[in-house]
C-alpha cells in the first residue's frame, strides 16, 4: 500500500522536480525575495489590454520558463495540472490552451499549486504519466476587482487583510527513478475547516486552523514530529494567521518549533511595502516555493521541506450571503537530492 | 506501465461503482428521465435562504444519499473530489465541510463529474485511496445570475442556448478487487480545444471539438474503434451539438455509429419543455449517469460505455473582454458486470 494513513499519499515512485520557474510582479519584486525569481515583471500589464490577459500571459510564459529549462518540448507534456483565483480558472486554461498539453483544472484558492503538487505526483508515482507541468497564479488587480472592490476606487484596506500577490510558479515533475534533484516524497490532502471566521479581509485567521489541521494530520500519518523537517513552510497565513498557527501547535501541545516555520506570504514583503498583513493568492506559495525554497534546497540549505499551501474557500456571493469563510490546505513533503 | 498513450489512464485496479447517486430539480422532474434519478425536488430552494445555499444542501443530500447506499460512514470517507459552476465552487466546498472529508476541488465546467471520475479511479487504481465519493452539480438559478442575467430580468434567450440543469450526481468509487459491480476501467484527460467560437450562448459548437479531440485520442491510445463501445455518452452538447460532434467524426474519417451515441443533455429534457438546446451545467451529466446511465448498465442494458464529459471554459469575464470559449473533456470506460 501507498497510503501512510487516512489523509497522506506516499510516493513508491517518487517524482522528481526536474525544473521550477517563477515570475513576480513589480511589487514583488522590490520585496526581499527579489533576487530569487527567475522574472520580474517591469509592467503588471506585460503588454496586455487588460489584467486577465495579463495573468494568462503570466502563466504561460512561467510555464514556459520550467518547460525550457527542464528541456521539454511542449508536445511532450503529458499534462499541465493548475488553477488561479479568476472565476471559471480563466487565466490557466488559457495558458492550457496555448500550451495544447491535456489539462487538469484545480481549484484550492491559495492552495492551489501544492494540490497540484500533489495529484501530479500522485499521477507519475501510480504510473500514469511520466511527467507533468504543475502551475498556479495570481495578480492584484484581476483578484481585487474580482473579489473587492474596484481599484479605481482606491478603498481602504484594513490592517488584517493580505495582499494579493501578482505572480506565478511553476514546477516540472518527472518520473526518473534514481535521479538526482528534489524529489516529492508524501502529500498530504486536507479537509475543508471552518471556524466560523465572517470577515472575508481576515484570510489568515480563516485559514490557520485548517492548515493546523493538515499538518497535523501529515505529522499524524506519517508518524513524525516537526523536527523531523529542516523546515516548515506555509503558504499565505500572513504574519497574523503564522502567529495564530504556532498559537493552535501550542494549544494542541503539538510541537511546531518557530524557528522552522517560514509563511511564504510573511516573507514576500517587507512590512514597509504596505501589504498590512502579507502576501496571498495563489502565485504567492507558487511563486516563492518555486524560487525561494527551491533553490535553497538546491544548494544544500536544508534538506527536507514540509510545503503546506493553505487556501480560503469563499466567493463574493458567499460572503455577500453572510457565509464564513472555510479555509483548506495541502502539504508536500519535498527531500533534496542524493 | 499504466499507460496506454499520451492522454489515456489504464486502470490495473480499476475502482467499483460502489453506489451513486441523482437528484434533479422541478423541470428536470418533469422530462423524459424522471423515473431515474433517485429523488426529484419540488422545491429548487430546498427549504434555503439563496439559490446557493440550495445548491449546497442539494450536493450535501445527493454525497448523503451515495453513502448511505454504499453502507459507507461520513468518517470512512478518504475523499471527496467534485465541483460546480458557482464562482470559486462553493457549493462543492461548502458540501465538503459539511461532510467532514479531505477535499480535492476541481474545475472543468461542465466536465467536472467525470473530471472526478478520471482522478477518483487513478488515485483508487494507484493504492492512494481505498474509496473516494465523486460529485458535481448545477443549478438554473445560480448559473443564470452568476454567468447571464438576474433571473427577474425575463432576458428571452437565443434558440442554440442551452439550460443549465438543476441536478446533482454522486458516485462512491471503491477499490474492491475482483468484486462485482460496474468499474471504471480507464480514464482519458482532454486539452484545451478552441475553435473560435465566440457566442458564450452556443456551448454545443464551442465543446463539440473539444469532446472528439478527446474520444479521439481515447480510441486512439487504447487502439479500439468507436464499435468496441454499447453506448458513447457525451455530457452535455445538446442537440446541435450532438450533430457537430457526428459532423467532426465524419470528417476526420473516424466510425462513430449515431446509434451509439447519446448526449446526456439531448436526453434530460423533451423538446416541448422549452430547454432549447439541451440541457447543460456539471449537474447535467452528473445526474444522467448517475441516475439513468448506470443503473442501465447494472440492468445488463449495456456492457461497456465511454462517457464523456464536455465543458466550455469561459468565465463572464472572458466573454466581455472579447475572448473565444475554449471547450475540454474528460472521458471514462465504464465496464459493467463480471
Amino acid at each position: 500500500m501507498s497510503r501512510a494513513g487516512t489523509q497522506t499519499f506516499i510516493y513508491d515512485r517518487p517524482p522528481v522536480i526536474a525544473a521550477h520557474a517563477s515570475i513576480a510582479g513589480p511589487k514583488e519584486g522590490q520585496g526581499p525575495l527579489a533576487e530569487w525569481f527567475d522574472a520580474v515583471l517591469e509592467d503588471d500589464l506585460l503588454g496586455q489590454k487588460s489584467w486577465e490577459l495579463a495573468e494568462m500571459e503570466m502563466v504561460r510564459r512561467c510555464v514556459q520558463r520550467a518547460l525550457n529549462d527542464g528541456h521539454i518540448e511542449d508536445s511532450a507534456v503529458q499534462a499541465m495540472l493548475g488553477g488561479d483565483l479568476n472565476n471559471q480558472i480563466i487565466a490557466s486554461s488559457f495558458a492550457a490552451r496555448a500550451l495544447g498539453a491535456p489539462f487538469i483544472g484545480l481549484y484550492g484558492a491559495c492552495s492551489t499549486f501544492v494540490q497540484a503538487l500533489v495529484l501530479g505526483s500522485a499521477l507519475i508515482s501510480g504510473g500514469f504519466l511520466d511527467n507533468a507541468v504543475c502551475c498556479a497564479s495570481s495578480h492584484f488587480c484581476t483578484a481585487e476587482r474580482q473579489f473587492r472592490f474596484p481599484l479605481e476606487l482606491g478603498t481602504q484596506r484594513p490592517p488584517q487583510a493580505s495582499w494579493t500577490a501578482t505572480a506565478c510558479g511553476a514546477a516540472l515533475l518527472e518520473a526518473r527513478p534514481g535521479a538526482a534533484g528534489l524529489r516529492v516524497v508524501s502529500g498530504t490532502v486536507g479537509r475543508v475547516i471552518d471556524l466560523n471566521i465572517t470577515d472575508a479581509n481576515h484570510m489568515g485567521a480563516a485559514m490557520a486552523p485548517a492548515v493546523f489541521d493538515c499538518i497535523a494530520a501529515h505529522l499524524s500519518d506519517t508518524g513524525r514530529s516537526a523536527r523531523d523537517y529542516d523546515l516548515i513552510a506555509t503558504g499565505d497565513l500572513g504574519w497574523i494567521g503564522r502567529d495564530l498557527l504556532l498559537e493552535l501547535f501550542s494549544a494542541a501541545e503539538i510541537d511546531l518549533p518557530a524557528d522552522r516555520l517560514v509563511d511564504c506570504g510573511a516573507s514576500l514583503f517587507f512590512r514597509e511595502q504596505d501589504a498590512h498583513a502579507g502576501g496571498s493568492g495563489c502565485g504567492c506559495v507558487a511563486s516563492v516555493s518555486c524560487g525561494w525554497l527551491m533553490k535553497r534546497m538546491e544548494r544544500g540549505e536544508f534538506r527536507r521541506m514540509l510545503l503546506a499551501g493553505s487556501g480560503a474557500m469563499l466567493s463574493p456571493t458567499s460572503s455577500q450571503q453572510g457565509q464564513s469563510v472555510p479555509g483548506i490546505a495541502y502539504a508536500v513533503c519535498i527531500e533534496g537530492g542524493e
